[in-house]
Parts: structure tokens; sequence; C-alpha cells
């Protein structure tokens, strides 16, 4: 047996989230198919992150096992050959110690939101970023985001359906940065919370037009209320990018 | 009567191009529809380029009259809300001179090619760039570019079709760089010729790709024969960015 790690870009639009479901198409069941392709074996593949429906990924990680052996070119090549239909691309492919587990291994995860902040509706953008058409001030939501970073309990930006143990996170890295009509909000933490990223930028925002101070950021935080923090941001803009392993 | 200019962005793989046509919707007649509904007039829109199906805009310009009198914002909102269901969107909108002519007065035009040189199929740039799976040197395609800059008689770059007086353009401006996966060509001149772009990048991907020499390109051009050069590279990488006036 043969474990196998892979590294996925997908468009999170043409699927109804990571995990297999019966209401549409899921990233997870596209994988599985191509791989039964591929091999003849029934491999169950699991993520590192279980995306929701709309959500992108540039560096989600995968494993599963399969019985024969096979070339890693091989099983990134053909794979991708199987999913040519689908919005799913294997960036890579590599053999990995059968205890390696692409989600209770990693040690952290890497998010990036993608702000498009002007008047004229997103074409080229459209499904690809948040569409903002009032002007955001990007210095203040950073300003704002300093109140996040490190270890919180975060039950402010905490979905209600969350299924995590704590809602205690430790958030390494928060960034907000302008690039011309372009503002991209990166996160990294070993593990997030059910939509903490959504959750925040969508309270940035809020400090973005002016609605809130950045101090609010820390109220709200304090309140470990959800209903104290800004809405959910939308799933287009949301990228998971990378996942890290020791 | 007011004179009215345009800046648009488009997705060129949602149309059969610019130019109106009979075998489907055109980014032009998409246009004139939204104008008609703000105004009840039939303008004329006159873009500056007549790009291809699939070749997409972030800065095509355009002109056209109308009888009533707008505010420069109204005109640019609801061109914009009239086009929801369009991949083209209204980026600005101002009045311009009676003798202002998006084409004719152009003095300058820069493009944008992309190509994604990885070996994984494009999923989140599909449609929007060259996928080039095989290993290009960037460099060597740059060398290779540097033989195209300046005057030239261009015919071994120019479409059969192409309707120009003359093959004798002027490259301004034509730069190969590569970030990552990710090779951006980008030439400016005053005006080019049908096909010109695209005919530069597929020859400079022959030279990436080890199959031509950097000075071949030279020969090419002064070969003064379309069977000279390379191959058309695809619609989906272009992009028109820019359209200066003096």
């Amino acid at each position: 047996m043969t474990r196998w790690k892979l590294v996925l870009e997908y468009d999170g639009g043409a699927f109804v989230g990571w995990q297999r479901q019966n209401n549409g198409p899921s990233v997870q069941q596209a994988l599985e198919e191509a791989i039964h392709r591929l091999s003849g074996e029934r491999a169950e593949v699991q993520g590192a992150g279980r995306t929701d429906s709309g959500v992108h990924a540039t560096g989600q990680v995968a494993h599963f096992d399969l019985d024969k052996a096979f070339e890693a070119d091989t099983v990134r090549d053909a794979l991708n050959a199987h999913l040519r239909a689908e919005a799913v691309a294997v960036l890579s492919a590599e053999p990995v110690a059968e205890d390696f587990h692409a989600r209770f291994s990693a040690t952290g995860r890497a998010y990036l939101y993608r702000i498009v902040n002007r008047r004229p509706p997103l074409v080229l953008e459209a499904g690809r970023a948040w569409w903002a058409p009032v002007p955001l001030d990007a210095a203040a939501m950073a300003a704002g985001a300093k109140h996040l970073r490190g270890k919180h309990d975060f039950t402010s930006f905490r979905a209600s359906e969350c299924q995590a143990n704590s809602p205690v996170k430790t958030l390494d890295h928060l960034m907000v940065t302008r690039r011309g009509e372009h503002i991209e909000i990166e996160a990294r933490a070993r593990s997030f919370l059910h939509h903490q990223v959504r959750n925040i930028v969508g309270t940035l925002k809020l400090v973005g037009q002016g609605k809130w101070l950045p101090e609010d950021v820390r109220h709200a935080l304090a309140a470990r209320d959800r209903r104290a923090a800004g809405p959910t941001a939308p799933a287009d803009g949301l990228y998971l990018t990378e996942v890290t392993y020791d």
C-alpha cells in the first residue's frame, strides 16, 4: 500500500464544497472518481480543510491510499487527465509515510481573501473576489486586524455550526494590503474555526467603510458573541492557499 | 449632442468579438443595447480596437453620441446596471470633444499576453491565459523579443485577413517577464496588425521551448513571409489593457 499526498487547485464555484454531499458535485467525489478510473480502486480521499461551497483552493492538501504501485508523475498526470471536465487540478502528487494525515498532521493553514474595491461591477474577477463598490480604507482595516492577531477566544467570529472543541485559536498572521483596487487579507494559523476568516473579513470591511473604528474589532472579540462581530463575507473571495506540515 | 468616451472591461470568451456579427453576441451589440435602454436612442459605438473572439479587455476605449444630457456617473452606473447579465463593465464614462474618435484619435495601444507555464492544467486561470505545460525559458524569449522592437515590416507576423494599409509598424515596447509560473508579454505600439501580438507570442514560445534560437526571430522578421514565423497563440491569453490619446 502507498499513501499519496496531493496538492490541489480548484474553483470552489463549481462545487458544493470539499466534502461529498447528496446535493451536488464535491471536490472529494471528483477526486475519488478520478482515482477509481486510474487504479480501479475505491480510495477515500481526506482533505486538510473542508472548504465550503464557493471557496477556492490553490494549495489544498489531501491524502489517499492505493494498493497498486504508480510513479508520482503518472498519478499527477493521469488524475489530471481524468479530471479534465472538472474544475480541479492536481498540482503535485507524492508518496508519503503511512502515518501522514492531510488533516491531522497539518501544522499550519494559510488563507487569502480577495476584495476588489471599485464602483464598476466585476467581470474578469466575477466569482473570484468580493466586489466592494464603496471606498474602503485599507489602512484602517489593517489597524483593526491587529487586534485579532495572537491567541484569543474567537467565539465572535465562529459559525454556529462550527464543530471545533474550543473557540480558542492562535492567528499567527493577519495582514491587510492594498494594491490599486485590490485589497488582500492573508491569514495564517495552525487551524481555523468554521467561517472564521470570512467573519473576520466581514468585520474588517465595516472598519474599511468607516462604520466601525479599528478598536471596535477588539470590543467585538472581547464580547465572545457572534452577534457582536460583522457579517460573513461571501465565499467567492476566499482561497485556501497553503497547508504546511513539519 | 454629447460625445461619450467609455473605458471597458470584458471577458472575451463570452463574445464573438468586439464587432457586431450575425453569429453570436458581440461587445458592441451589448453596449448599444444598454445605451438604448438608458437613453431610448440608437447610438453606434466605435471601439479603439476590434478585438477578436476570446480576446479580453481591461482598458478598451469606445465612443458614442447621445442627444439627451446625462451626468457622467449616471452613464457609467446605468450602463453597468443594464449590462448586469453581460460579461462587460463600464470602468469609466466621460464627455469628450465632438471630434474625439476612439479609434482614429488613439496614439497608443497596450496589450498583455499571459502564459501559465506549468505541467498541471489550468483551473482558476482557464480561459484567461495560455496553458504551456512544457518548460519555457523566459530569458531566451526576452532575447528573441529584442529583435522585434522598433520600426519593422511585420509581414511575417500579420494575419492574411489583415486590412491595414501597410505592414510597417513601430513596436515601442515588447517585454517578456516571468513571475513564478506566470510569463507575461507586454506590447505597446501606436497600432498593431491583425493577430500581430498573438503571432509574436506564438513565435516567442518556440524560442522558449528551445526549438528556435533568439536570433531565429530576426530571420523570421526579415523573411517578410507569414510562413517564416511561428503559429498564432490562442486568444484566451490576450488582454487589451490600455488605449492612449494625446
